[in-house]
């Protein structure tokens, strides 16, 4: 992850092959493609998921669905160690500068919505109503992060923050 | 528009050209292309986000950004006529169906996401949180459409408010 990132700032994204970011970490091509699917693998992939699904799930069942997403993703977020979100910031950074990577983010922001709906559903929330309520997050979530990894001035849970705020303030 | 949806229908939309469509409604291909720019925005072109940009902006200044946004869909959602609700079905079953338009709709989404946030803008909410209101509302919108899209037991106008409801839901 370190080697690509580093090449990635070096070279540009388009420029690197996964050739060479084996190369810099000193493994070979086949160990890389062990540990990543692809090149955009690295980038998009996001191991947070699991940790929302869980946290969506043990929310109190008073909770409407949209709330309980709200909830779930501010206790997973506590949960996630400081120096990942400098990590999460490098990889973001990339993201939101390189156009040919945006196909790769529609589809983590599509199976991150998934597992969100999926969470929902087993509270008993009606499919069309859970996957509303994870489509609005992952929205909200992936406009605060871009916004965020572009600027210098605010920490990774200021932007997750403001995600929650705003579509708090849903009700008038 | 109809003699494209006619053949989208009979052919698939990847088997169907502009040149096919212009000669199904008896015009000249120069005059296809006068319309749409491109054969998905038959499809994806939506013509109904200056009707929500300009609701929002109306909207009292004591709403919260999301609270205005739901708003101003709610009320240009009223102002479009019933017939028109028919074809944005028989586009969106096309859309839902066919993979390669995801980019197509995702850029289209993208605008829409652009026009709501400058509406929010325009009343003074910082660009990050206008982006975040605009985002949520467009990710909840397509989840709801693309669902609705894909059955055949309610109205457009249920699965609007569905996404509605869903995001008000957003207070605990």
């Amino acid at each position: 992850m370190r080697a690509a990132l580093e090449l990635f700032d070096e070279r540009g994204y388009d420029a690197t092959t996964a050739a060479a970011i084996a190369a810099r970490a000193g493994v070979t091509e086949m160990t890389f493609f062990r540990h990543f699917p692809s090149k955009d693998a690295v980038l998009v992939d996001d191991p947070y998921d699991p940790l929302i699904a869980e946290a969506v799930v043990r929310q109190p069942a008073t909770l409407s669905p949209m709330a309980a997403v709200i909830a779930g993703v501010r206790e997973a977020w506590q949960a996630v160690p400081a120096p990942a979100a400098v990590e999460v910031r490098d990889r973001l950074r990339v993201v939101s500068r390189t156009p040919s990577l945006r196909g790769a983010l529609a589809r983590n922001s599509a199976s991150s919505a998934d597992a969100i709906a999926a969470a929902l559903q087993s509270r008993g929330v009606p499919t069309s109503d859970a996957r509303i309520a994870a489509a609005a997050m992952m929205g909200a979530l992936n406009a605060a992060l871009l916004e965020w990894a572009d600027g210098d001035d605010s920490e990774l849970g200021s932007a997750i923050h403001d995600a929650l705020r705003v579509i708090e303030g849903g009700r008038a």
